[in-house]
């Protein structure tokens, strides 16, 4: 967590003194409620287990002795627990003291869940922001710190200062609570799909002896940044206007590429499960009548499949 | 291609003169001959179909009449066509000129077939080293390109200067003359991987009506090289040396958030083939006992598949 210099460095940027209250003290929540408290908010903490809240105490914060009381103590409770029926669970006993208040959710979940957290808010006279967190809990509470928000944007602007010490380079989303989970969901997504393509490459390469640091070194220092991710870039346009040219080459060049990819690991007895999806799903794509487009036009089958 | 100030600075960087021929002049090849050419190099060409070479003649090139001239025309041959049987088929009536000469071939394959052309070579009195482009035919001849080159060590070392005027970044990845095509059937698995999950999390986050350039930024600027790449990097202990330890995540854990991807892809009416193939990947890992090992422990299923 933020060492001195660092908490110098985000206490500069946003001089917020407000009394927070954070319920849900697991790794996260203890690491948000740390960077408040070095911050110098007067930080109220609650945790269903109460001993989780042993060791903020220890460092200046107030524990509640019960959720209503958290929430009555601060004009925003930052909740950070498993998911929306928890924060539900938790949230429903203070309801009396939700009234003029605003809950700042950084649970997981689903967009609906989190534009149904907005009415649920609402009827208790409650305003209320949706977040994630994609970092782990060292990286809470520095300069440089991405964290998502969604929703009222008069809500996150009137709090902004507060939630840039939870991480200094928020990024608001929109209007549509769903979005922070939406991105979140997509993001990882993301995240999975490219460290199982690094699983699978490495596989590769440690069929001949390499080992995988090298293959990390050449992936990470120039292949996916400076040829992947802005291959990504580069065809935003066609995702985003349904026009996929095909003449830098299409998706039956990328097939036979593909193919290779399949066969060569097959022959090295590796698994081809993914690869293998990948590959039928550009079959069909070019059976439904794709093959002269661009690569990118597969999105058009992940939008919409067929049948 | 090679503006004069990148070619100025190649130049600089190795004051390579020697005579160079290239064979095959599709879109790659002919850059190749053009990067040759800008650096001084005497420049051979040839191709079955002449009549590419036209425009690198009036450039400077010399046309040869046949592959065997083409070959007797230069220390080096740089062989560019679509695969290693076009190579074969290209070079076999040169074999008389190939003895005492070096074959650099960067055309696609197997590590097998580029093991096999070690030998094929060998009969001929022919050193070979082999590599390949993972670049657009714009990049050739740039001070910062990276090429592979796999085999002899001698051999890379004897001709790096005139390797260097293709693409100044070039990496020697070691004696297995396998391993430039490998790394390039691993690093081009990645690539789809990697724009498969982009696209996939295109078409989620464009169901809430978001554009995916404001993805590809977040994915691009922050969220790949700053998280997901550094996970990888972070687990190549693991991968190497087969100890997968869960303490900061395990598979069930993993599974339950992939999980939540597929569903919440379901639930936007969307094709979840490829994801849905790596939580069946998750679950499988799971029966055979992973369940509370890393994530990267994944790479043991792909790598051995069940049978």
């Amino acid at each position: 967590m933020a060492d001195p210099s660092v908490a110098g460095v985000t206490q500069q940027r946003t001089p917020d003194t407000s009394p927070v209250t954070v319920v849900g003290l697991g790794p996260m929540g203890a690491a948000l409620a740390e960077a408040l408290l070095a911050n110098g908010n007067p930080t109220t903490v609650w945790n269903r287990t109460a001993g989780k809240a042993d060791r903020l105490v220890a460092r200046g914060a107030r524990r509640a002795a019960s959720a209503a009381e958290a929430v009555a103590a601060s004009p925003v409770t930052i909740v950070c627990v498993a998911d929306y029926p928890a924060m539900h669970a938790v949230l429903e006993p203070a309801s009396g003291a939700l009234a003029g208040r605003t809950v700042v959710n950084l649970s997981s979940g689903t967009p609906e869940q989190a534009r149904d957290a907005v009415a649920w808010a609402e009827q208790r006279g409650a305003r209320y922001l949706d977040g994630v967190i994609m970092v782990p809990p060292e990286a809470i509470g520095r300069p440089d710190t991405v964290l998502f928000y969604s929703g009222q944007s008069a809500c996150y602007d009137a709090h902004r200062a507060t939630l840039d010490v939870l991480g200094g380079a928020a990024q608001y989303l929109g209007d549509d609570p769903g979005l922070a989970v939406l991105y979140n969901t997509a993001l990882l997504g993301l995240m999975y799909a490219t460290i199982n393509g690094f699983l699978h490459a490495a596989a590769l390469v440690g069929s001949a002896g390499v080992a995988s640091a090298a293959l990390a070194r050449i992936a990470g220092d120039w292949f996916v940044p400076s040829v992947v991710l802005p291959l990504c870039a580069g065809v935003t346009g066609q995702i985003d206007s349904g026009d996929f040219p095909g003449d830098a080459g299409d998706l039956r060049a990328h097939l036979t590429v593909i193919d290779h990819i399949v066969r060569t690991s097959r022959d090295q007895g590796m698994a081809t499960d993914v690869p293998g999806a990948l590959r039928d799903l550009v079959e069909r794509a070019i059976a439904e009548g794709y093959g002269d487009k661009g690569y990118a036009s597969l999105v058009e089958l992940i939008r919409t499949p067929a049948g």
